[in-house]
Protein backbone atom coordinates (compact mmCIF):
# COMPACT_ATOMS: atom_id res chain seq x y z
CA UNK A 1 0.00 0.00 0.00
CA UNK A 2 1.14 3.48 -1.02
CA UNK A 3 2.10 5.93 2.17
CA UNK A 4 0.00 8.40 3.41
CA UNK A 5 0.90 10.97 6.14
CA UNK A 6 -1.83 12.19 8.33
CA UNK A 7 -0.87 15.39 10.34
CA UNK A 8 -2.15 16.90 12.64
CA UNK A 9 -0.86 20.78 13.87
CA UNK A 10 -2.42 23.06 16.97
CA UNK A 11 -2.20 26.19 18.47
CA UNK A 12 0.90 26.52 19.04
CA UNK A 13 1.77 26.67 15.51
CA UNK A 14 -1.44 28.45 14.22
CA UNK A 15 -1.37 31.39 16.56
CA UNK A 16 2.77 32.36 15.37
CA UNK A 17 2.82 32.80 11.99
CA UNK A 18 6.86 32.44 11.53
CA UNK A 19 6.16 28.83 12.94
CA UNK A 20 3.49 28.37 10.74
CA UNK A 21 5.31 29.70 7.86
CA UNK A 22 8.36 27.14 8.58
CA UNK A 23 5.86 24.17 9.30
CA UNK A 24 4.10 24.64 6.58
CA UNK A 25 7.56 24.94 4.01
CA UNK A 26 8.05 21.64 5.71
CA UNK A 27 4.86 20.06 5.38
CA UNK A 28 4.80 21.03 1.31
CA UNK A 29 8.23 19.25 1.28
CA UNK A 30 6.98 16.20 1.52
CA UNK A 31 7.00 14.07 -1.50
CA UNK A 32 4.38 11.59 -0.08
CA UNK A 33 0.34 11.94 -0.31
CA UNK A 34 -0.46 14.07 3.10
CA UNK A 35 -3.31 15.29 4.60
CA UNK A 36 -3.03 18.34 7.49
CA UNK A 37 -5.81 18.62 10.49
CA UNK A 38 -5.68 21.98 12.37
CA UNK A 39 -7.22 22.89 15.40
CA UNK A 40 -8.07 26.27 16.11
CA UNK A 41 -5.85 28.71 18.58
CA UNK A 42 -6.14 31.26 20.08
CA UNK A 43 -7.16 33.89 17.39
CA UNK A 44 -11.07 32.25 18.18
CA UNK A 45 -10.78 33.69 21.95
CA UNK A 46 -9.46 36.83 20.64
CA UNK A 47 -12.03 37.57 18.13
CA UNK A 48 -14.71 36.12 20.03
CA UNK A 49 -14.16 38.92 22.85
CA UNK A 50 -14.31 41.34 20.68
CA UNK A 51 -17.58 40.20 19.11
CA UNK A 52 -18.71 39.62 22.93
CA UNK A 53 -18.93 36.17 22.71
CA UNK A 54 -17.88 34.49 26.25
CA UNK A 55 -16.12 30.92 25.96
CA UNK A 56 -19.04 28.73 28.07
CA UNK A 57 -17.85 26.20 30.53
CA UNK A 58 -20.72 23.66 32.63
CA UNK A 59 -18.52 22.06 34.98
CA UNK A 60 -15.04 22.81 33.40
CA UNK A 61 -16.27 21.36 30.00
CA UNK A 62 -16.36 23.63 27.00
CA UNK A 63 -20.23 24.27 25.59
CA UNK A 64 -20.55 25.30 21.93
CA UNK A 65 -23.89 27.03 21.99
CA UNK A 66 -25.33 28.94 18.81
CA UNK A 67 -22.66 32.20 18.71
CA UNK A 68 -19.76 29.62 19.20
CA UNK A 69 -20.46 27.22 16.55
CA UNK A 70 -20.56 30.56 14.03
CA UNK A 71 -17.33 32.09 15.97
CA UNK A 72 -15.40 28.90 14.86
CA UNK A 73 -16.72 28.58 11.68
CA UNK A 74 -15.76 31.51 10.58
CA UNK A 75 -12.71 31.40 12.55
CA UNK A 76 -11.66 28.19 12.02
CA UNK A 77 -12.83 27.04 8.95
CA UNK A 78 -12.86 30.74 7.13
CA UNK A 79 -9.78 32.92 8.12
CA UNK A 80 -7.39 30.05 9.99
CA UNK A 81 -8.07 27.61 7.20
CA UNK A 82 -7.78 29.62 4.24
CA UNK A 83 -4.59 31.08 4.82
CA UNK A 84 -2.72 28.36 5.42
CA UNK A 85 -4.33 26.99 1.96
CA UNK A 86 -3.17 30.25 0.45
CA UNK A 87 0.31 29.48 1.76
CA UNK A 88 0.97 26.23 0.58
CA UNK A 89 0.10 27.23 -3.28
CA UNK A 90 2.34 29.53 -2.90
CA UNK A 91 4.72 26.84 -1.97
CA UNK A 92 3.92 24.30 -5.26
CA UNK A 93 1.05 22.60 -2.76
CA UNK A 94 -2.02 21.85 -3.92
CA UNK A 95 -4.02 22.50 -0.74
CA UNK A 96 -7.69 22.24 -0.77
CA UNK A 97 -9.33 23.51 2.47
CA UNK A 98 -11.88 21.46 3.83
CA UNK A 99 -14.62 20.88 6.70
CA UNK A 100 -16.43 18.06 7.32
CA UNK A 101 -19.36 19.23 5.86
CA UNK A 102 -17.60 19.67 2.28
CA UNK A 103 -18.18 16.92 0.33
CA UNK A 104 -19.38 15.64 3.61
CA UNK A 105 -16.30 14.64 4.33
CA UNK A 106 -16.49 13.65 7.91
CA UNK A 107 -20.35 12.95 8.76
CA UNK A 108 -20.96 13.55 12.43
CA UNK A 109 -23.56 12.78 15.21
CA UNK A 110 -24.05 15.99 17.43
CA UNK A 111 -23.15 14.55 20.20
CA UNK A 112 -26.34 13.18 22.78
CA UNK A 113 -27.44 15.26 25.95
CA UNK A 114 -26.89 13.03 28.94
CA UNK A 115 -25.70 15.47 32.01
CA UNK A 116 -23.94 17.99 29.76
CA UNK A 117 -25.30 19.49 26.92
CA UNK A 118 -22.44 20.13 24.63
CA UNK A 119 -24.35 22.42 22.28
CA UNK A 120 -22.75 21.85 18.56
CA UNK A 121 -19.99 19.44 19.36
CA UNK A 122 -19.85 16.33 16.55
CA UNK A 123 -19.14 12.92 17.44
CA UNK A 124 -17.21 11.11 14.55
CA UNK A 125 -16.60 7.67 13.59
CA UNK A 126 -14.47 5.88 11.53
CA UNK A 127 -16.85 3.67 9.87
CA UNK A 128 -18.76 6.59 8.35
CA UNK A 129 -15.81 9.01 7.29
CA UNK A 130 -16.03 9.15 3.62
CA UNK A 131 -12.69 7.80 2.09
CA UNK A 132 -13.36 8.08 -1.43
CA UNK A 133 -13.38 11.18 -1.76
CA UNK A 134 -10.78 12.06 0.50
CA UNK A 135 -9.04 8.98 -1.83
CA UNK A 136 -10.22 10.91 -4.64
CA UNK A 137 -8.31 14.30 -3.75
CA UNK A 138 -5.35 12.54 -2.50
CA UNK A 139 -5.27 10.36 -6.30
CA UNK A 140 -5.67 13.90 -7.80
CA UNK A 141 -2.44 15.86 -6.80
CA UNK A 142 -4.99 17.36 -4.15
CA UNK A 143 -3.77 18.14 -0.25
CA UNK A 144 -6.58 18.48 2.27
CA UNK A 145 -6.40 20.60 4.62
CA UNK A 146 -9.11 20.17 7.33
CA UNK A 147 -10.40 22.10 9.87
CA UNK A 148 -11.95 20.80 13.25
CA UNK A 149 -15.14 21.11 11.51
CA UNK A 150 -17.75 18.45 10.79
CA UNK A 151 -21.70 18.14 10.38
CA UNK A 152 -24.45 16.59 11.00
CA UNK A 153 -25.83 16.00 7.88
CA UNK A 154 -29.45 17.65 9.31
CA UNK A 155 -27.91 21.04 8.13
CA UNK A 156 -25.78 22.17 10.95
CA UNK A 157 -21.83 22.21 11.44
CA UNK A 158 -20.63 20.77 14.37
CA UNK A 159 -17.24 21.78 16.78
CA UNK A 160 -15.18 18.46 16.78
CA UNK A 161 -11.54 18.17 18.44
CA UNK A 162 -8.74 18.17 15.69
CA UNK A 163 -7.11 15.02 17.45
CA UNK A 164 -10.31 13.19 17.57
CA UNK A 165 -10.71 14.04 13.85
CA UNK A 166 -6.92 13.12 13.06
CA UNK A 167 -7.09 9.84 14.87
CA UNK A 168 -10.44 8.65 13.21
CA UNK A 169 -9.48 9.67 9.81
CA UNK A 170 -6.18 7.27 10.00
CA UNK A 171 -8.30 4.71 11.05
CA UNK A 172 -10.27 5.33 8.51
CA UNK A 173 -7.79 5.95 5.59
CA UNK A 174 -6.05 2.84 6.98
CA UNK A 175 -7.83 0.69 4.75
CA UNK A 176 -6.49 2.03 1.39
CA UNK A 177 -2.93 3.58 3.03
CA UNK A 178 -0.03 2.72 4.93
CA UNK A 179 -1.02 5.61 7.62
CA UNK A 180 1.62 7.52 9.54
CA UNK A 181 -0.28 9.74 12.27
CA UNK A 182 2.18 12.39 13.40
CA UNK A 183 0.68 15.02 16.31
CA UNK A 184 2.98 17.84 16.16
CA UNK A 185 2.75 19.68 19.32
CA UNK A 186 4.99 22.18 21.12
CA UNK A 187 7.22 19.13 23.37
CA UNK A 188 10.31 17.05 21.61
CA UNK A 189 8.17 13.71 21.69
CA UNK A 190 7.42 11.65 24.98
CA UNK A 191 9.71 12.57 27.48
CA UNK A 192 11.30 10.59 30.36
CA UNK A 193 11.51 13.83 32.32
CA UNK A 194 9.02 16.52 31.31
CA UNK A 195 11.64 18.97 32.20
CA UNK A 196 13.74 17.82 29.85
CA UNK A 197 13.58 17.99 25.81
CA UNK A 198 16.44 16.01 25.48
CA UNK A 199 15.12 12.66 27.13
CA UNK A 200 12.86 11.91 24.20
CA UNK A 201 11.87 8.22 24.05
CA UNK A 202 12.29 7.27 20.68
CA UNK A 203 10.36 4.44 20.07
CA UNK A 204 7.53 3.08 22.36
CA UNK A 205 5.70 -0.48 21.81
CA UNK A 206 2.86 -1.93 23.98
CA UNK A 207 5.63 -3.52 26.42
CA UNK A 208 7.94 -0.67 26.82
CA UNK A 209 4.93 1.27 27.55
CA UNK A 210 3.64 -1.11 30.22
CA UNK A 211 7.18 -0.83 31.76
CA UNK A 212 7.66 3.31 31.85
CA UNK A 213 3.50 3.25 33.04
CA UNK A 214 4.54 0.40 36.00
CA UNK A 215 7.63 2.46 36.91
CA UNK A 216 5.76 5.74 37.10
CA UNK A 217 8.70 7.52 34.55
CA UNK A 218 5.85 9.42 32.34
CA UNK A 219 4.21 12.42 32.87
CA UNK A 220 0.41 11.77 33.11
CA UNK A 221 -0.71 14.56 30.82
CA UNK A 222 0.93 12.71 27.98
CA UNK A 223 -0.73 9.17 28.55
CA UNK A 224 -3.82 9.38 27.53
CA UNK A 225 -2.34 10.96 24.02
CA UNK A 226 -0.49 7.87 24.10
CA UNK A 227 -3.59 5.47 24.94
CA UNK A 228 -5.15 7.05 21.74
CA UNK A 229 -2.15 6.42 19.48
CA UNK A 230 -2.28 2.35 20.48
CA UNK A 231 -5.62 2.53 19.64
CA UNK A 232 -5.53 3.98 16.71
CA UNK A 233 -2.46 1.52 15.84
CA UNK A 234 -4.81 -1.79 17.26
CA UNK A 235 -7.63 -0.18 13.95
CA UNK A 236 -4.52 -0.86 11.03
CA UNK A 237 -2.70 2.82 11.46
CA UNK A 238 1.11 1.68 10.93
CA UNK A 239 2.56 4.05 13.68
CA UNK A 240 1.80 6.88 15.56
CA UNK A 241 4.79 9.55 15.54
CA UNK A 242 4.68 12.30 18.44
CA UNK A 243 6.76 15.33 18.49
CA UNK A 244 7.31 18.89 17.45
CA UNK A 245 6.24 21.02 15.33
CA UNK A 246 9.44 22.77 14.49
CA UNK A 247 10.92 19.62 13.56
CA UNK A 248 8.26 18.12 11.22
CA UNK A 249 11.47 16.43 8.68
CA UNK A 250 13.42 14.70 11.60
CA UNK A 251 9.58 13.68 12.40
CA UNK A 252 8.89 12.27 8.56
CA UNK A 253 12.68 10.66 8.18
CA UNK A 254 12.08 8.85 11.77
CA UNK A 255 14.87 10.28 13.59
CA UNK A 256 13.00 12.88 16.33
CA UNK A 257 9.99 12.37 18.42
CA UNK A 258 8.51 9.17 19.44
CA UNK A 259 7.49 6.32 17.20
CA UNK A 260 4.67 4.38 18.74
CA UNK A 261 4.11 1.18 17.03
CA UNK A 262 3.92 -2.15 17.47
CA UNK B 1 -22.09 19.08 -24.39
CA UNK B 2 -23.33 18.24 -21.07
CA UNK B 3 -25.58 21.01 -19.40
CA UNK B 4 -24.01 23.20 -16.76
CA UNK B 5 -25.59 25.58 -14.46
CA UNK B 6 -23.71 28.32 -12.88
CA UNK B 7 -25.93 30.35 -10.70
CA UNK B 8 -24.72 33.71 -8.73
CA UNK B 9 -26.47 34.43 -5.83
CA UNK B 10 -26.52 37.69 -3.65
CA UNK B 11 -27.20 39.56 -0.48
CA UNK B 12 -30.61 39.66 -1.08
CA UNK B 13 -31.11 36.01 -0.40
CA UNK B 14 -27.55 35.39 1.72
CA UNK B 15 -29.04 38.19 4.32
CA UNK B 16 -32.33 36.62 4.75
CA UNK B 17 -32.38 32.81 5.95
CA UNK B 18 -36.12 31.61 5.23
CA UNK B 19 -35.02 32.75 1.18
CA UNK B 20 -31.80 31.44 1.52
CA UNK B 21 -33.66 28.25 2.25
CA UNK B 22 -35.99 28.31 -0.27
CA UNK B 23 -33.55 29.00 -2.87
CA UNK B 24 -30.87 26.35 -1.43
CA UNK B 25 -34.42 23.40 -2.32
CA UNK B 26 -34.68 24.54 -5.44
CA UNK B 27 -30.80 23.98 -6.61
CA UNK B 28 -30.34 21.34 -4.85
CA UNK B 29 -33.53 20.12 -6.75
CA UNK B 30 -31.68 21.04 -10.19
CA UNK B 31 -31.02 17.51 -11.50
CA UNK B 32 -27.97 18.99 -14.08
CA UNK B 33 -24.44 19.57 -12.87
CA UNK B 34 -24.73 22.74 -11.22
CA UNK B 35 -21.90 25.09 -9.71
CA UNK B 36 -23.21 28.15 -7.06
CA UNK B 37 -21.82 31.08 -6.42
CA UNK B 38 -22.64 33.52 -3.65
CA UNK B 39 -21.80 37.24 -2.73
CA UNK B 40 -21.20 38.14 0.65
CA UNK B 41 -23.95 39.83 1.90
CA UNK B 42 -24.52 42.80 4.76
CA UNK B 43 -23.23 40.34 7.36
CA UNK B 44 -19.72 41.11 6.91
CA UNK B 45 -20.55 44.72 7.13
CA UNK B 46 -22.28 43.88 10.53
CA UNK B 47 -19.55 42.08 11.36
CA UNK B 48 -16.74 44.66 10.85
CA UNK B 49 -19.24 47.05 12.55
CA UNK B 50 -18.49 44.68 15.80
CA UNK B 51 -14.86 44.18 15.49
CA UNK B 52 -14.60 48.25 14.49
CA UNK B 53 -13.49 47.40 11.09
CA UNK B 54 -14.64 50.17 9.07
CA UNK B 55 -15.59 50.16 5.21
CA UNK B 56 -12.75 51.83 3.57
CA UNK B 57 -13.39 54.06 0.20
CA UNK B 58 -11.16 56.02 -2.13
CA UNK B 59 -13.15 58.16 -4.28
CA UNK B 60 -16.14 56.43 -4.11
CA UNK B 61 -14.51 52.95 -4.40
CA UNK B 62 -14.48 50.40 -1.56
CA UNK B 63 -10.78 49.39 -0.83
CA UNK B 64 -9.85 45.73 0.65
CA UNK B 65 -6.66 46.77 3.09
CA UNK B 66 -5.57 44.00 5.86
CA UNK B 67 -8.39 44.01 8.10
CA UNK B 68 -10.86 44.25 5.73
CA UNK B 69 -9.60 40.85 3.41
CA UNK B 70 -9.41 38.78 7.07
CA UNK B 71 -13.34 40.08 7.46
CA UNK B 72 -14.25 38.70 4.36
CA UNK B 73 -11.89 35.33 4.30
CA UNK B 74 -13.96 34.73 7.52
CA UNK B 75 -17.25 35.52 6.52
CA UNK B 76 -17.71 34.56 2.81
CA UNK B 77 -15.02 31.92 3.00
CA UNK B 78 -16.27 30.67 6.55
CA UNK B 79 -19.53 31.50 8.12
CA UNK B 80 -21.52 31.88 4.65
CA UNK B 81 -20.08 29.26 2.46
CA UNK B 82 -20.16 26.34 5.21
CA UNK B 83 -23.51 27.47 6.67
CA UNK B 84 -24.66 26.90 2.48
CA UNK B 85 -22.46 23.96 2.27
CA UNK B 86 -24.01 22.22 5.58
CA UNK B 87 -27.26 23.14 4.32
CA UNK B 88 -26.95 21.67 0.94
CA UNK B 89 -25.47 18.56 2.48
CA UNK B 90 -28.72 17.89 4.65
CA UNK B 91 -30.77 17.80 0.98
CA UNK B 92 -29.01 15.75 -1.14
CA UNK B 93 -26.65 17.66 -2.70
CA UNK B 94 -22.91 16.82 -1.97
CA UNK B 95 -21.69 20.15 -2.29
CA UNK B 96 -18.28 21.19 -1.23
CA UNK B 97 -17.34 25.02 -0.32
CA UNK B 98 -14.31 26.33 -2.18
CA UNK B 99 -12.57 29.83 -2.40
CA UNK B 100 -10.41 30.70 -5.28
CA UNK B 101 -7.07 29.86 -3.27
CA UNK B 102 -8.42 26.03 -2.61
CA UNK B 103 -6.69 23.70 -5.35
CA UNK B 104 -6.14 26.82 -7.04
CA UNK B 105 -9.58 26.76 -8.80
CA UNK B 106 -9.57 30.60 -9.39
CA UNK B 107 -5.75 32.17 -9.65
CA UNK B 108 -6.13 35.44 -9.76
CA UNK B 109 -3.79 38.92 -9.78
CA UNK B 110 -3.73 41.34 -7.31
CA UNK B 111 -5.26 44.62 -8.98
CA UNK B 112 -2.17 46.97 -9.77
CA UNK B 113 -1.82 50.47 -8.11
CA UNK B 114 -3.02 53.09 -10.57
CA UNK B 115 -4.56 56.16 -9.38
CA UNK B 116 -6.02 54.23 -7.10
CA UNK B 117 -4.80 51.43 -4.41
CA UNK B 118 -7.74 49.05 -4.30
CA UNK B 119 -5.84 46.86 -1.65
CA UNK B 120 -6.32 42.78 -1.61
CA UNK B 121 -8.42 42.87 -4.81
CA UNK B 122 -8.02 40.17 -7.48
CA UNK B 123 -8.77 40.01 -10.68
CA UNK B 124 -9.30 36.80 -12.42
CA UNK B 125 -8.95 35.44 -16.00
CA UNK B 126 -10.84 33.35 -18.24
CA UNK B 127 -7.39 31.30 -19.93
CA UNK B 128 -6.06 30.87 -15.74
CA UNK B 129 -9.05 29.18 -14.60
CA UNK B 130 -8.24 25.37 -13.20
CA UNK B 131 -10.97 24.21 -15.29
CA UNK B 132 -9.42 20.66 -14.85
CA UNK B 133 -10.32 20.65 -11.13
CA UNK B 134 -13.74 21.94 -11.63
CA UNK B 135 -14.50 19.18 -13.78
CA UNK B 136 -13.02 16.61 -11.58
CA UNK B 137 -15.88 17.79 -9.00
CA UNK B 138 -18.46 17.95 -11.08
CA UNK B 139 -17.95 14.17 -13.12
CA UNK B 140 -17.36 13.01 -9.45
CA UNK B 141 -21.22 14.16 -8.07
CA UNK B 142 -19.73 17.28 -6.13
CA UNK B 143 -21.65 20.71 -6.22
CA UNK B 144 -18.85 23.52 -5.99
CA UNK B 145 -20.32 26.28 -3.82
CA UNK B 146 -17.93 29.33 -4.36
CA UNK B 147 -16.98 32.45 -2.26
CA UNK B 148 -16.31 35.59 -3.64
CA UNK B 149 -12.43 35.14 -2.57
CA UNK B 150 -9.43 34.35 -5.23
CA UNK B 151 -6.11 34.54 -4.32
CA UNK B 152 -2.76 35.19 -5.99
CA UNK B 153 -0.40 31.95 -5.79
CA UNK B 154 2.52 34.37 -3.32
CA UNK B 155 -0.07 33.25 -0.19
CA UNK B 156 -2.88 36.16 0.06
CA UNK B 157 -6.48 35.80 -0.75
CA UNK B 158 -8.17 38.49 -2.84
CA UNK B 159 -11.56 40.19 -2.67
CA UNK B 160 -13.22 39.27 -6.15
CA UNK B 161 -17.01 40.27 -7.49
CA UNK B 162 -19.15 37.55 -7.83
CA UNK B 163 -20.54 38.51 -10.65
CA UNK B 164 -17.36 38.73 -12.18
CA UNK B 165 -16.36 35.13 -10.80
CA UNK B 166 -19.21 33.69 -12.09
CA UNK B 167 -19.00 35.04 -16.09
CA UNK B 168 -15.40 34.60 -16.17
CA UNK B 169 -15.75 30.51 -14.74
CA UNK B 170 -18.89 30.41 -17.06
CA UNK B 171 -16.64 31.64 -20.02
CA UNK B 172 -13.79 29.06 -19.15
CA UNK B 173 -16.31 26.24 -18.55
CA UNK B 174 -17.80 26.50 -22.05
CA UNK B 175 -14.89 24.52 -23.19
CA UNK B 176 -16.49 21.61 -21.52
CA UNK B 177 -19.84 21.80 -20.82
CA UNK B 178 -23.36 23.90 -22.68
CA UNK B 179 -23.27 26.37 -20.14
CA UNK B 180 -26.28 28.85 -18.74
CA UNK B 181 -25.03 31.23 -16.84
CA UNK B 182 -27.88 33.06 -14.20
CA UNK B 183 -27.78 36.08 -12.32
CA UNK B 184 -30.14 35.40 -9.57
CA UNK B 185 -31.53 38.83 -8.15
CA UNK B 186 -34.44 41.00 -6.45
CA UNK B 187 -36.23 41.71 -9.65
CA UNK B 188 -38.04 39.29 -11.91
CA UNK B 189 -36.02 40.02 -14.94
CA UNK B 190 -34.69 42.90 -17.32
CA UNK B 191 -37.62 45.06 -16.97
CA UNK B 192 -39.36 47.54 -19.75
CA UNK B 193 -40.71 49.49 -16.72
CA UNK B 194 -38.27 49.55 -13.72
CA UNK B 195 -41.43 50.15 -10.93
CA UNK B 196 -43.23 47.08 -12.71
CA UNK B 197 -42.26 43.53 -11.70
CA UNK B 198 -44.59 42.17 -14.66
CA UNK B 199 -43.07 43.70 -17.55
CA UNK B 200 -40.36 41.38 -18.10
CA UNK B 201 -38.71 40.97 -20.77
CA UNK B 202 -38.28 36.91 -21.85
CA UNK B 203 -35.69 37.02 -24.98
CA UNK B 204 -33.08 39.51 -25.82
CA UNK B 205 -31.20 39.16 -28.68
CA UNK B 206 -28.33 42.06 -29.83
CA UNK B 207 -30.73 43.50 -31.78
CA UNK B 208 -33.26 43.89 -29.83
CA UNK B 209 -30.83 44.56 -27.24
CA UNK B 210 -29.86 47.52 -29.59
CA UNK B 211 -33.21 48.57 -30.60
CA UNK B 212 -34.32 48.61 -27.22
CA UNK B 213 -31.26 50.38 -26.01
CA UNK B 214 -31.43 53.13 -28.63
CA UNK B 215 -35.21 53.88 -27.70
CA UNK B 216 -34.26 54.44 -23.77
CA UNK B 217 -36.51 51.80 -22.53
CA UNK B 218 -34.18 50.15 -20.47
CA UNK B 219 -33.29 51.44 -16.35
CA UNK B 220 -29.50 52.23 -17.02
CA UNK B 221 -28.67 50.40 -14.17
CA UNK B 222 -29.10 47.27 -15.75
CA UNK B 223 -27.51 47.89 -18.65
CA UNK B 224 -23.69 46.91 -17.21
CA UNK B 225 -25.42 43.16 -16.53
CA UNK B 226 -26.60 42.57 -20.08
CA UNK B 227 -23.31 43.93 -21.93
CA UNK B 228 -21.59 41.60 -19.21
CA UNK B 229 -24.11 39.29 -20.40
CA UNK B 230 -23.27 39.63 -23.95
CA UNK B 231 -19.66 39.19 -23.24
CA UNK B 232 -20.01 35.94 -21.92
CA UNK B 233 -21.89 34.87 -24.69
CA UNK B 234 -19.85 36.13 -27.45
CA UNK B 235 -16.90 33.94 -25.71
CA UNK B 236 -18.88 30.51 -25.62
CA UNK B 237 -21.49 30.45 -23.00
CA UNK B 238 -24.77 29.63 -24.07
CA UNK B 239 -27.28 31.56 -22.82
CA UNK B 240 -27.28 34.07 -19.50
CA UNK B 241 -30.39 34.53 -17.81
CA UNK B 242 -31.36 37.04 -15.62
CA UNK B 243 -34.06 36.82 -12.75
CA UNK B 244 -35.17 36.49 -9.31
CA UNK B 245 -33.67 34.40 -6.83
CA UNK B 246 -37.09 33.10 -5.25
CA UNK B 247 -38.10 31.78 -9.17
CA UNK B 248 -35.17 29.86 -9.73
CA UNK B 249 -37.31 26.87 -11.48
CA UNK B 250 -38.69 29.17 -13.46
CA UNK B 251 -35.50 30.39 -14.88
CA UNK B 252 -33.84 27.25 -15.09
CA UNK B 253 -36.73 25.60 -17.33
CA UNK B 254 -36.88 29.11 -19.10
CA UNK B 255 -40.92 30.18 -18.34
CA UNK B 256 -39.31 33.07 -15.79
CA UNK B 257 -36.29 35.99 -16.09
CA UNK B 258 -34.85 37.21 -19.41
CA UNK B 259 -32.84 34.65 -21.37
CA UNK B 260 -30.24 36.51 -22.87
CA UNK B 261 -28.80 34.92 -25.96
CA UNK B 262 -27.73 35.21 -29.90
Amino acid sequence: MEKLFIIKIGGNVIDDPGKLDSFLKEFAGIDCKKILVHGGGKIATAIGKKLNIQSKYIDGRRITDDETIDLVTMVYGGLVNKKIVAKLQSIQCNAIGVTGADANLLPAIKRPVKEIDFGWVGDVNAENINTETWKLFLENGITPVAAPLTHDNKGNILNTNADTIASILSVSMAKHYEVSLLFCFEKNGVLLDVNDENSVISKLNPKEYLSLKKSNKLFAGILPKIDNAFDAINKGVKEVVIGNSSQLSSLINETGGTKISL
